[in-house]
């Protein structure tokens, strides 16, 4: 069941933050990426087929990546970085499947969705088919400490789209229940990826904190560019539609500061269109144009840099090491991608 | 959120068989209890409204007392095995609400399933938390064995679901290939969930595996007495309608013995009722009559038996302890059910 799986590389443009990363993880990736093809293997033909559908579509790993940057960051040196960054993916992997079920998205990164192929069923228990297995992977490294925190990451992740759901048909949620949601179901992640490095390099307290600070800061930043692309990235770039958020009712940071900041009338539209689900598509280009009538997509992206701000304050811990800079690039990357 | 859970004790009858396991475990059954309400417990209401739905329905429990029964057998003392148990139900839930969205099953331990309440996307991840939950609590316990053999057992079990979704339009599957399915989805975790007794208590590889065999022929014989019961079980006693299987196109051991042994008129009518999907209400009464005249749910009381018999073997090793006893006459009783 072997499959191609491209490591994106987009040198120049937009991306050129994300270079440093790139070359100061490559030896290692290569070895996840092989230890990834070698646990998707299953004789249900089923799972390597499902699972190296998404697996293999092209995504950055950026999460796998930052667990070995930021072991390497802490000088570890055995190969537990490798497994539990390939676990870290494939946690986020079981997330994707069932966040398409969820949402019902017939789109993911430019391809069909695994469920519009093999089913919701196929995806729901191939997703869990690929949280055993990350599971495994974890208890191959033997930490414990590790295992705690993306155990703990994987319950949190569940709690914050659970949230998500609650929160998808309230357009009057207000940034910090929305703020609840993103470190939920994105952010916990990217934290509980940068700390296990340096709990594996038997690195102190304080630098286990401050890695997962500057994740949990990077995801969250990370989230607010996605919903701001959402009502503006373009296509080919975003590997979905634009306004998916939208049609989907989902609740976002941009709608609610333009909910907020709106006239009733305007915020009856937001719940027609949100709430009752009654969506049509012109719709999308009015909610476009009020969200730039209010700035919310701006201050949505400014949001971002506030928060891609803290996660580069919390690597001052570690600024006279080499490898700090590529992590402050990659702050640059993920707040540049909007423009 | 508390919520009263019932352990589930019908003296007399054909529940007499676990009488005796009931006693062993109660002390420690009520502390496994008490800890699974504490960890469904969450600020998202519907987490706990969810998980609870299902986990206070009135399941037998018997996964996690069979965790307890062989952590008493191989004499552990501390208290891992309550958390492992109640890790075991957790992971036995999920279980349950991912299958009912897979299934798109109406009812659950007679009960409306969470996801007509709920929804499928609710059933799909609060199972997602419960998963997490679960890791979580294995963590606490600290032993790395246990860790192993339980996400390896989950892995397994989304594998076996997989198995079944391919096979489940497949009237021509063998008997082996059936069997591998039920090994999957159901009899995995009953292995792993006695394997983990000895292994907290540091027993013998020999005692591992004795416990371990035991739990797995258990489970398959529970999974093929379940198979015969749905076809001819009273609805009370199922939690479930007799002949849902039958509806959902499922393809069960008593099932696949009167396929093969049927005439090619009835090779016809088991591809047109499950392969098709075109199960007419009458059509269950035939599919009893077919049963009914090729013995195959006599047989497949009878292949029951033989994994009973195995497991009872498994345990010669044990013999001469007196936990073994209850955990003999659990055999009797997964096997008496269909009477």
């Amino acid at each position: 069941m072997g499959v191609v799986v491209p490591l994106e590389e987009r040198p120049g443009g937009t991306d050129a933050g994300l270079a440093p990363l790139l070359k100061l993880v490559a030896p290692a990736m290569e070895r996840v990426n092989a230890f990834i093809l070698s646990r998707t293997g299953s004789e249900v033909v089923m799972i390597p087929e499902v699972a190296n559908h998404l697996i293999s579509s092209g995504g950055k790993r950026l999460r796998p990546m930052l667990t070995l940057a930021t072991s390497a960051l802490c000088g570890y040196s055995g190969d537990g970085d490798v497994k539990l960054a390939a676990a870290v993916e494939f946690m986020h992997t079981a997330t994707l499947l069932h966040d398409d079920v969820v949402d019902g998205s017939e789109m993911r990164r430019g391809k069909l969705a695994a469920r519009m192929l093999w089913g919701n069923e196929a995806s729901v228990l191939v997703g869990d088919f690929l949280l055993g297995q990350a599971f495994k992977m974890m208890v191959e490294v033997g930490s414990l400490e590790a295992l705690r925190i993306l155990s703990e990451a994987a319950a949190v992740i569940a709690e914050g789209e659970v949230m998500q759901l609650a929160a998808a048909k309230n357009t009057a949620t207000t940034e910090d229940e929305y703020l609840a949601v993103v470190r939920g179901k994105t952010a916990e992640l990217f934290a509980a990826a940068c700390e296990v490095g340096p709990v594996i390099a038997g690195r102190p307290r304080a630098e286990q904190a401050a890695a997962r600070s500057y994740g949990m800061n990077l995801g969250i930043a990370f989230q607010l560019v996605d919903d701001a692309l959402d009502y503006g990235g373009r296509e080919a770039k975003l590997g979905k539609k634009v306004g998916d958020d939208f049609r989907e009712g989902k609740i976002t940071l941009p709608v609610v500061l333009a909910y907020r900041r709106g006239s009733a009338e305007e915020r009856l539209f937001w719940k027609r269109t949100l709430e009752d689900g009654d969506a049509q598509d012109a719709d999308l280009a009015e909610a476009i144009r009020l969200l730039g009538k209010h700035g919310a997509i701006e201050d949505t992206l400014a949001r971002a840099r506030h928060y891609g701000a803290m996660a580069r304050d919390a690597l001052a811990l570690f600024e006279d090491r080499s490898e700090a800079r590529a992590l402050l690039d990659v702050i640059g990357f993920v707040t540049a991608r909007a423009h």
